[in-house]
């Protein structure tokens, strides 16, 4: 999913991600609710139509923006800027100190206001590191913040216009406290599973543990995102994990700053088909890759692609590299024109859409 | 024509000034020769392939720069930078101090190179206030370097393939100066000519004046092109005048800033047609425009807009006012997205070739 965090993916239309093959985005519930309000989305018609794009949306739920954003707020409730109770999140805008207060219940209904197709569960993503103490306080906490945004979704939407809802496994690095999320979760019932509180500083070799020990309990039959992630060769193994979805910036972000993803050989995808757990009958196919130097990048603004006049990517369709050269494109970089982030972009996301789809159907 | 100064209207793609109805675009000499060279673009394939704009190209000579950015350059010739000599101009590189040479037959080389349709001679754009005898010579020496601009293009070109050189009159608000110019550069003869030397500071009702002086020196069936101008009503009384062409950066340095044009009115034209001079036989048709309040100016980060679900111009039938509300396009603006400046801009352009195209067709 491309991340529109403010009603917008940064220098691209909505049209243009459409043309780039981008089926979903994500909007910041945060972001969103602070400025320009979700009422006033609401009255718009819905971030669907504020924005102008003809996609389903999903919204996060805003408790990673206030854990991240907290520490930058002025605010009395010390450097974190941020007080969590059993009943929600006090934080105040980093942009003017106001205050807010957030508990699971508006956060459902600020994601109602957006008209998302998918919404997120109000969690909080403990920083890393994180005392096993603290870590299982906030993850039964989560729980129960799943358990009341159910239970306001449910009162608030009949059962046919109902968004769908996300809960998020939190836990930390510890896994009796992942497991035990997952279970709880699961046992609930959620129309689709996150993991969150991954890529918070922790070393990446923890993001395959914690998959390995959260992914077996999650159901086959329901979509499984882990949240902010990643690089391109993480996004494969986490594929190959059993991960369906993902958000990032990296593909807009990095090319904001001329860093361009180049694809280097097909993925070997072998599909071993199996039977699932005789109680839902799933015919599942766990999935093999070979992803050793499927890509690399490259810095635009280097000098030797100063005369270069191929596309970045020959092999790419994408409506950079139909039209344009590396040396135009690191002249835009070079003289500091703002097309040039525009069309990195739409670069970008194209090879991770690429990529997505590849994992899809082989 | 809209601006290229770097080889790319700022925020947008040769494709969208297409859909807003450009014919011809303007790019820099000066900017494009010391980044990233004019060599290189050629060897690109020309401006137009580097860019991927289908279109003409018009390139100024880089003269009016070299003055205008002398001033920041570090350099020994002390204040301004510049150093003009009959033979050319000497000037540093704002950036990086480095020395650059300019006499008129490089100018020609460089625009050559690019592959411009519509070449520019170099002349020297003397700032306001000017004082008589300074102005002369510099006008005297701007048409001396107008013959060697032509002389080396028609010594380097063949006749087929020779882009059309357009003189530039000057003479600062001087009266006999600006006359003096427009009849030395109209006895050599080019394929068209230019107005410069105005909006540098000078008094605006000044404009009118230079207009009323120059424009029935110079041949009715040849281009006339006011350099760097201008706002709407500007643009309007230009064209009453007998301008043909226009270049400037309002519409997409205003759109930048928030500042959208909206049309009241149509343009009341009144057609006059008469016979010119016995000699060229040209029928010629004299305007009369009534052109009060047919615009206003809005600046869309107002409070007023933030929950105006309205079109940025309900009669506008560009990109921006078919997808996005003010509403929307304001908090763009409000939380910094860049694409604020994109949308803003392609509606600012398209009120700017909608109101060329009235002028032309009524």
């Amino acid at each position: 999913m491309p991340i529109a965090t403010k009603g917008a993916v940064k220098n691209l239309t909505a049209g243009e991600l459409k043309e780039i093959g981008a089926e979903i985005i994500l909007g910041n519930t945060y972001h969103l609710w602070l400025r320009p309000g979700d009422g006033l989305i609401k009255r718009a018609g819905g971030l669907r139509k504020f924005m102008n794009w003809d996609g389903p949306i999903l919204t996060d739920s805003g408790g990673f923006q206030i854990f991240s954003l907290g520490a930058k707020a002025k605010s009395k409730y010390g450097k974190s800027g941020v007080k969590i109770t059993e009943e929600g999140v006090e934080f105040s805008d980093p942009l003017n100190g106001e205050k807010y207060f957030m508990p699971p219940e508006k956060s459902m209904d600020i994601q109602l206001n957006l008209g998302s197709d998918i919404v997120m569960v109000l969690d909080e993503c403990p920083p890393y590191p994180c005392s096993r103490d603290y870590a299982k306080k906030s993850m039964e906490r989560t729980t129960r913040w799943a358990v009341r945004c159910k239970k306001y979704l449910e009162a608030h939407t009949d059962s046919k216009n109902r968004p769908l809802l996300f809960a998020i496994v939190q836990g930390s690095v510890y896994e009796d406290l992942r497991k035990e999320s997952a279970k709880q979760l699961t046992k609930i019932g959620f129309d689709g599973y996150a993991i969150g509180g991954v890529a918070v500083g922790e070393p990446r070799e923890k993001m395959s543990e914690i998959l390995g020990w959260v992914l077996p309990l999650l159901p086959e039959d329901k979509p499984r995102y882990l949240m902010g992630l990643g690089k391109p060769e993480e996004v494969v193994k986490a594929v190959e994990a059993g991960i369906d979805m993902f958000d990032c910036v990296i593909p807009t972000r990095e090319g904001r700053h001329g860093r361009l993803f180049l694809r280097k050989s097909k993925l070997q995808i072998q599909n071993i088909k199996f039977q699932t757990k005789a109680e839902t009958q799933i015919s599942k196919s766990k999935i093999k890759i070979k992803e050793e130097f499927f890509y690399e990048t490259i810095n635009i603004g280097n000098e030797k692609y100063k005369e270069d006049f191929l596309p970045i990517d020959k092999n790419c369709d994408c409506y950079t590299c139909r039209n344009y050269s590396r040396a135009y494109l690191r002249h835009l970089f070079n003289v500091g024109e703002p097309l040039a982030a525009r069309l990195a972009s739409i670069h970008n996301l194209k090879f991770y859409l690429d990529l997505m789809k590849e994992l899809r159907c082989g």
